[in-house]
């Protein structure tokens, strides 16, 4: 104790409002530590039940209004805001967790990824990287998964909240690469002509956002046609590369699809590394959930040439299950990802010890500075599941869709209305003799029985002029059973409703 | 039943791989309560433990060296895995749940938020909007934060990873807003004449870096000096506007700052509110935690005019000690913001019932399309301890900070460094007669020892060429003790050096 230091501390005074020694920490750790165990248990059991009890249900207009309230200013006992979270809002989930789910492309979640976010949240760390373990969980994670997609150890990564993040921060590394000036400074009405991006017209609607974001604009995509298996057209993309370059205009780079969302169709990916690498252009691949085939040994086949692009974007609470929301980027080339993000700022430069004794190394790989501990989710679940279960989960999968797939072709009343290569079916009902907007109608009249008499939740796409009712098997719940269900659920109505009547439906 | 589908049915056949009918749910759920309660057990009293337990320390080579495992292939059991979590990662974490943890900007978490996270990873829903009630809860979440930072009802909020973020989606809106063309479209390309955009030299790396994001390039920032309270001057930035203005730029907008990440310092956010209305710029204040004053009644006044802003970024991470990552962006016109980001995709197109019976609207205000339920710790935390005594934390960490200051001020070894206005004390140690290089030496050397002798944690920044101990006070469990503690600790440490070597510390 410094005595000198004691005498100059008395006379400063502390000020004196009663909450000026209180925290956020509960008077009564062990009413707490009750109520805690109460939600796990409900949890587990919501889980172990998901079968009976996360299914979509339309919400309660007494749900909603439940939710248009005034700002509390004052504490309420937990207990009773769990109880509000037990009336109003467990029931009425999207519905992801159920076996029968298979709208949009959704994960189904796990009670291990589940207990992790709440291990995550205790130890709240904030994982901007430093001296703290953090950092080096996330790395491993990173490791992984470029041995998985066979990605080379040179290769660096980030973890993020999902593939539209993803697919955000690999464009961002393929603009400023290959911009003609140093983008970061001069942005691009520093360029001289410009700057143009090939995607397919299957493409997700996250890469023309980024596009947009980035300030490069919709006008520079070239949307290029797709062949009958929905895979971009090669020659058609070489012929608009060849027109911009005789144009004047810089070709950049070009978006490959491992899994379109319509239909999960593959671009040719090979091709496309080799067009991408004889062009000088970056391949960003968007694998959100397609890439993550590599892990089923059966049919890594069917992404192969993935492993050659310069970026992926792809999801992990999509087809790995973990908790929403969590991606992941991978990157060839650790110095061009870097060079596009790393600033330095004073108050979190590099000491000699301590904690800035490393640095702080994640925003060199993105746009976050804080952020959470998401890796922890990551490697608790692929330590604990193993990457082969997921191998067998994913294959499952596909498995399903081309079963499904063979229950709708051997339906005369069923039409399959694009190939089921990986894991989405997409078909309608077609008694015949109806015009293409007949059926649209009567389809989407199936498909909002099918989910609003609680029988499953398929979602739906247009593929041309037809609407289509759209699985998506990223559901590790799902089971055969599941499967006929679905499709006596499709006939059940269509049958019920009697011949359609034309006019009705228009 | 169908019989007709039925007797399909049994014509396909299902594969037969083991896997098929395995899902990833546990075959004991049992023994996973089991090992749930401990996990609840232990996080809690780690919580509870935080002043013993939660301090930062270096790491050693065996843990970091665990982080460099091939990939697991195999299932390993769920309690080995949480064996090797107790024994690897929770021991090294960044420290900020620590009383006295005040580095950078760090919010302490709460066991309230920590079991919220585990609620919502175990429902697990996807908040992209459609008929679910998450969307509800983040409304109402915005709502709150509307109110509680005067912005008008008609404004629009998205809840994202944090003020990074924040920020970028704040300035997108901001820069399309403000090009002269279709920037969505033609990108910044198509702009005839450069956007040019306003911030204070003490502006937060992660703006800079939002306006490299997006196209507009570094070159195209006019940094503006800040008078001796670390405040934008307002005369400089009038006249830099008119440069531009008159050398035939488009001037965009201006960043405002409510907490400078350096000393806390807030412009003055009614003159720049008053200097863009009069110009038609835009403003978006960078109130990352510095806008939460607005919470605590008795320092209100000190961010007034945030509520005239534009748009405005804030975390919910720091200030509010929500779990990581959670921030908020606010932007006053909601057409504005939803023209800048919404985007139709055939696959999440409205029907006339069901799930799609209502818009998938998240992604209609930022980048994701996919997104966790991030809404419920807010809202959760917000019941439990209502706003009032977020207010109180706030207030009570400006308070200490005060205090802070004074002890400084009244030691003559010890000197301030910055006007300690908000939660945010610059100091150093100073006995006199040491050029500014050694006296940054000996702080540094200082600020490393209160880390790794366990003492407390602030971090460092350079303000002008003067190294200063920084402490950044966002912990609600930070008490008089420690703030007098460390204090001592300094003083301890400088004196057991002795009357520093001049030489040495070159």
């Amino acid at each position: 104790m410094n005595r000198n230091t004691r005498t100059v501390l008395n006379d400063q005074e502390y000020p004196t409002a009663s909450y000026l020694e209180e925290t956020m920490d509960p008077d009564n750790w062990d009413a707490l530590r009750q109520l805690a165990h109460r939600m796990v248990d409900d949890m587990l059991e919501y889980l172990e039940d998901a079968r009976k009890v996360s299914h979509w249900k339309q919400i309660p207009a007494e749900a909603k209004s439940f939710f248009k309230r005034p700002i509390p200013r004052q504490p309420v006992a937990v207990e009773e805001v769990y109880q509000d979270f037990r009336e109003f809002i467990l029931p009425y989930p999207f519905g992801n967790t159920h076996p029968r789910f298979w709208g949009w492309v959704a994960g189904t979640g796990t009670p291990i990824g589940m207990l992790a976010e709440m291990l995550t949240a205790g130890m709240n760390t904030n994982n901007v990287g430093f001296e703290q373990i953090a950092f080096h969980v996330e790395r491993q994670v990173i490791e992984w998964f470029k041995e998985l997609l066979g990605f080379p150890a040179s290769a660096s990564g980030l973890l993020l909240s999902g593939s539209s993040m993803g697919n955000l921060i690999g464009l961002t590394v393929a603009r400023n690469t290959q911009a003609t000036t140093d983008l970061r400074r001069t942005g691009l009405q520093g360029e001289p002509a410009p700057l143009i991006f090939y995607a397919s017209a299957e493409t997700h609607s996250s890469v023309f956002k980024a596009i947009e974001f980035l300030g490069i604009g919709s006008a520079a995509v070239r949307v290029i046609p797709v062949t009958e298996q929905y895979r971009v057209d090669v020659d058609a993309l070489r012929q608009a590369i060849q027109v911009d370059r005789t144009a004047g205009r810089t070709p950049g780079g070009v978006i490959g699809n491992a899994g379109t969302v319509n239909t999960g169709a593959i671009d040719p990916l090979e091709q496309l590394a080799d067009l991408c690498r004889d062009e000088g252009l970056w391949l960003h691949v968007d694998g959100a959930f397609g890439a993550l085939a590599a892990l089923a040994h059966e049919f890594q086949h069917l992404v192969q040439g993935l492993e050659r692009s310069d970026s992926i974007a792809f999801s992990l609470h999509k087809w790995m299950h973990m908790p929403y929301g969590l991606g992941c980027v991978l990157v060839r080339d650790e110095e061009l990802h870097r060079n596009t993000f790393a600033l330095t700022h004073d108050y979190t430069s590099r000491l000699g010890g301590g904690v800035a004794s490393v640095h702080a190394e994640a925003s060199d790989y993105g746009i976050e500075l804080s952020r959470g501990f998401s890796a922890l989710k990551a490697w608790m679940s692929l330590r604990a599941y193993g990457a082969d279960t997921y191998g067998h989960m994913i294959a499952k999968n596909i498995h399903q869709a081309r079963y499904l797939a063979d229950l709708i072709e051997s339906d005369r009343h069923l039409e399959l209305l694009a190939p089921a290569e990986l894991n989405i079916v997409c078909f309608r009902y077609n008694p015949g003799g109806m015009t293409d907007n007949q059926l649209n109608k009567l389809n989407e009249n199936i498909l909002i029985q099918l989910q609003e008499r609680g029988i499953a939740v398929p979602s739906h796409t247009k593929l041309g002029d037809r609407l289509a009712i759209r699985i998506a098997i990223t559901n590790h719940r799902t089971k055969q059973a599941d499967l006929e269900a679905v499709i006596e659920g499709v006939l059940g109505i269509a049958g019920a409703a009697g011949t359609p009547d034309a006019k009705a439906l228009e």
